[in-house]
């Protein structure tokens, strides 16, 4: 697994259902676009607003639209158990290449103990040694993430099954050290701002909220990096647009552009506690692009 | 609804399963010993570690073994609206006479507006004039929170159904204001040391996790309050144990506690996140009792 991720947007009708017909179309419009593949159920996807029947449902629909199931990073995250086993074995049952594993997020001082035991029992439940977890570090909203020291724990006690990391700590001297650190490791940052020099450091790639939006150029860079042309200017151009769209609420912000772009309002609604943007921010992020 | 409540410790097999039997027995001798009511499944509880599914089988299960429906304040916390609406109904079904709701608490630094749409939606979905809402405040665990505007704009829209709060903000003055400003609303502190204060204000009682161990002595200081005797000296013993029970991790302490009073070793079982005690602090925390 490498190369240019989007952290996908989930369309959503007025009733705050998925609308399962705009989400195929809008994970078909970002692999035309260039996206190696897509992050189904993160932070970005609204992914804890969903039931796990939800999310289960909503994975094997796209399947069944066409969205080829190996492309698919299905977020697995849950604060228990039960539900992480179930959302992960789901996804195997698909046959995704892998799944996206938030910590437990609920209790916040946790032990890294405490979470190694969470991702233990977690991989021998599922039982299943195509179980390939990636480990989602996003700080800013869980309060609760992996240390380097509990990935190194988790590596060493299940070699193989510890597959990647998306790291959204927008720490690029992190991304670095797990760069060094962990060659076994896939290592995705957060933001496509730090694509390029995640690549020059070993890393896989990026699986990011923005790339709804920025997958052509993202890509660009990704393929005059792995060509070993200078990338350096699209990385700018590219590094300018995220820099734009983190001005703004990125999920309703990315919604709104892609409301734009299809011209389909349901691409207005989130699921709440998230708030659309209000007319005079879509007009001035619009007009900004 | 007001009075002495536990929010009520789980038991979990070595499988880490919810024991049934003493799931019922803990809530028995927590009514015998002087509790008005039982939160069932709040922080305490470990309910955002246990699956919707094992919520409302553990429900309904108590009640089948004898633990009357009309003592019971299930928390139905979740961050998804589906969760939420799938756990008030069935708490209702089962004649509770109201739900312990959190914020979702997946996002931070949501607005009061998104916050209010989580709740509006969960009351039209519920869509039953039987709902009583009670306001779960945790900003230490969940970052998220009910402002007092927030709760006053809901108290608005939704009198009668929008019915109580338990605060575990541990701000004394928050309770005493929403005390005053909303006379309507049944206020819970959130801890035992704060009882007579909370009463004293027109508040209803407490909901605190310490209870699972203090809950006689919390009933003496209701009881000398309600018959206008000096509850002050009882107070003062029941805070400095609330105290000393505070210098541990609380909810492996409270297991361990329960485990030295039942003999049971269940009850040294935590679900990850969730660390027990290791035996050094078992000791120390049994010889201050």
């Amino acid at each position: 697994m490498k190369g240019v991720f989007a952290a996908v947007l989930t369309p959503m009708r007025d009733d705050l259902a998925i609308d399962r017909a705009a989400f195929a179309q809008h994970c078909r419009r970002l692999l035309d676009a260039g996206c190696h593949g897509l992050g189904i159920f993160g932070t970005t996807g609204e992914a804890n607003s969903l039931s796990v029947g939800e999310r289960i449902e909503a994975w094997e629909a796209l399947v069944a639209a066409g969205i080829e199931a190996e492309l698919l990073l299905p977020g697995t995250g849950a604060c228990a158990l039960p539900d992480a086993v179930e959302l992960s074995r789901a996804a195997l049952a698909l046959g995704t290449p892998g799944v996206l594993a938030l910590p437990p997020f609920y209790y916040k001082g946790v032990s890294d103990d405490g979470l190694f035991r969470f991702f233990a029992e977690l991989i021998e439940r599922v039982g299943d040694d195509r179980l390939r977890l990636f480990l989602y570090h996003i700080p800013p909203q869980m309060i609760v993430g992996f240390s380097p020291e509990l990935i190194g724990r988790l590596l060493d006690a299940y070699p193989g099954i510890v597959a990647g990391t998306k790291d959204s700590a927008g720490d690029a001297a992190r991304i670095e050290r797990l760069c060094a650190e962990f060659p076994q490791l896939a290592v995705f940052a957060g933001t496509e701002a730090l694509l390029l020099d995640t690549l020059r450091w070993g890393g896989a790639g990026t699986i990011s909220a923005t790339v709804n939006v920025t997958a052509n150029l993202a890509r660009e860079v990704y393929d005059l990096h792995a060509a070993g042309e200078d990338a350096e200017a699209a990385q700018t151009r590219l590094t300018e647009r995220r820099r734009y769209l983190e001005r703004f609420p990125v999920i309703p912000a990315l919604k709104a552009i892609v409301r734009e772009q299809t011209g389909d309002a349901l691409w207005a609604n989130l699921r709440p506690p998230l708030d659309p943007l209000d007319a005079p921010a879509v007009r001035e992020l619009l007009a900004g692009l």
